[in-house]
């Protein structure tokens, strides 16, 4: 399929690269493509960024069939622009597709019309210390058909944005609230799609755990409120005895591309990790035994988050002296490092614009 | 609030009322008012029926914070509109607009609208057997903002289409089938909140029975795949021996106005109707010992669906020999007479134009 390409005839003013806000400003252009059953995916363009036309009745907007993804682009010393396994997130894209009805894309052309679309917009990415170019595909149902079924049509689409350090704290350890009222998913449900009902339904408790003072929630399963599950926007890891536990991979929980890449770089440098189910019980025990020596969360956002505290039924617990554990850092370095072109990537992660 | 009305000045044509389809034709005009954080909801209007315009970073496209109704105004024999029953719509509205983080409407004030939008297309209210005007108030969060968090901005839309029976085949028994991988929600989830992931989540699960020849499923608790819920987009009822009994509401399954209606009705003519849970396992015990009278689904799409079979594990149990049964008949006459005009309202649950 061709793209079309429409520039825009007046480049907008970037903004100050030192104060980025994150996921407000958008570059100049975006990708789009529409899908006619019947017909497949057509039309791509890249065009001047601005806004749609949706009928009042897309379904999108009453059914919320649509998904998307999160990942970035990063500017090495020397200049150049680089992704950080990029295919995963349209792997992981298709595997959400699948669970929302949606159809397939072609990896590799929405790959390719990616790099056109960051090629037209290279100025946008950005260079100072902790920032890159934020990247949303999105995929929405476009019918405008009142009644619950699959849409016949879909858009396609890309926005770009320039960003700073996701947590205006930085790498500051954050406390976290264990939420044991609300449930965000059940295995048979959409849990390990990335699909905006998800993030809807979470906002309750993160509200409520704002309030009380908290950054982010630490999820539980749906079904017992038993298991730890994952954060906010992120996977967890806990550093028990010298050893790495993180929950498995079951169905309710994201299947982070940073929580893959962590394991397999601690791996590599001959750590053991565990991916297994582990109840709060458990982890409230191993905390009460001296055992748990660090706690982080991973996501494409902020790579590593280092989590100072836990509240959970009332009990404050705090690690590593609520500072940012020796691993947590390290795995921060590293990964950064290599998404900005300042460590070298032996595990073949990074593909250059 | 003032509503500003802005007419079109090209009607559309109108379709045949009697092949309407559901949900794909729209009248001549919409509601439309914005939300802003710190001004509350403003600029109220009627305008034309078309496109809206979003920006493609609008929240509601990446994490569906977004809640919507279904309700009908009907014509009787005299030529006079009424609505069912419209205040608890609203109610309901803004009870999944607290669980999703969307600003409270103003009940009086939005149905005031709903009034003036139908009074100025009143032509499009068809009179045909079985026919009405579906009405779809909804809410959608629109700030351009790439990040977990509840908007400051919202859209609140009314739109309107002429519809004939929901159901294709009428009200023949439809076969359902009861699914038991597919889980739609868990307490703690959204399941009582009418918001968009709840349907995009159950599409896999409908496309999966429909490939089976089921017209619908019947939804099992999310967190044991134990009890009887809901179908697709209606509470279910079954009479046996003699009583009534319907799934208790506690947080899971939206709590139906038709459900409400009906259980209020049956206790009217001095039925006994029963809220508890049950078992799919009580449920089959129930139907081998030949307990089942009737079984069926109620919503506003269809008021009462008859549910002739469903499918269990490979068990298929069929009910009142797949015929309609007496209550199943004398509710929906009941009802859809007082909706239309041609059955006394006892109960004062029809409000005029
Ligand atoms: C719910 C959830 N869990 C985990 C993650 C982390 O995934 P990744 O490392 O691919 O960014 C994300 C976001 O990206 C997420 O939204
Ligand atoms: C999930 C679900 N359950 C039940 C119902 C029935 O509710 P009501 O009788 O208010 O239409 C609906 C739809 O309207 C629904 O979407």
């Amino acid at each position: 399929m061709e793209i079309t390409i429409t520039k825009r005839t007046q480049l907008k003013p970037k903004p100050d690269e030192n104060n980025l806000v994150f996921g407000t400003e958008f570059t100049d252009h975006m990708f789009i493509m529409d899908y006619t059953e019947g017909k497949g995916w057509h039309d791509a363009k890249i065009v001047p960024y601005g806004p749609i036309e949706l009928s009042p009745a897309a379904m999108v907007l009453h059914y919320a069939q649509e998904v998307f993804e999160g990942m970035k682009a990063y500017k090495t010393p020397e200049g150049d622009i680089q992704f950080f396994r990029p295919m995963e997130n349209f792997a992981r894209m298709n595997r959400s597709n699948a669970r929302m009805c949606i159809p397939q894309i072609d990896e590799e052309f929405v790959f390719d019309a990616l790099k056109q679309l960051v090629a037209l917009d290279q100025d946008w990415v950005p260079h100072a210390p902790g920032t890159s170019l934020y990247i949303r595909p999105f995929v929405f149902a476009t019918d405008p058909f009142i009644g619950v079924r699959t849409s016949l049509h879909y858009k396609f689409i890309i926005i770009l944005s320039p960003v700073g350090a996701y947590y205006a704290t930085g790498l500051q350890p954050a406390r976290m609230h264990v939420e044991d009222i609300y449930s965000r998913t059940v295995v048979g449900g959409t849990g390990e799609a990335k699909c905006g009902g998800n993030y809807a339904g979470g906002l309750a408790a993160q509200e409520k755990a704002h309030d009380e003072g908290f950054e982010q929630i630490l999820w539980l399963d749906g079904a017992e409120r038993k298991y730890i599950e994952e954060v906010g926007t992120s996977n967890i890891f806990f550093k028990v005895d010298g050893k790495f536990i993180t929950p498995e991979l079951h169905g309710t929980i994201l299947p982070g591309i940073t929580r893959k890449s962590v394991i397999e770089l601690l791996r590599s440098w001959g750590e053991e990790v565990i991916e297994r189910r582990i109840t709060i019980d458990e982890f409230v025990d191993m905390y009460h035994k001296g055992q748990i020596e660090e706690v982080f969360g991973t996501g494409t956002a902020a790579v590593v988050s280092p989590i100072g505290g836990l509240e959970y039924q009332g009990e404050d617990m705090s690690f590593n002296n609520g500072e940012i554990g020796e691993y947590t850092q390290k795995i921060y370095d590293t990964l950064f490092g290599m998404q900005t072109g300042t460590v070298e990537d032996d595990l073949g992660w990074i593909v250059k614009l």
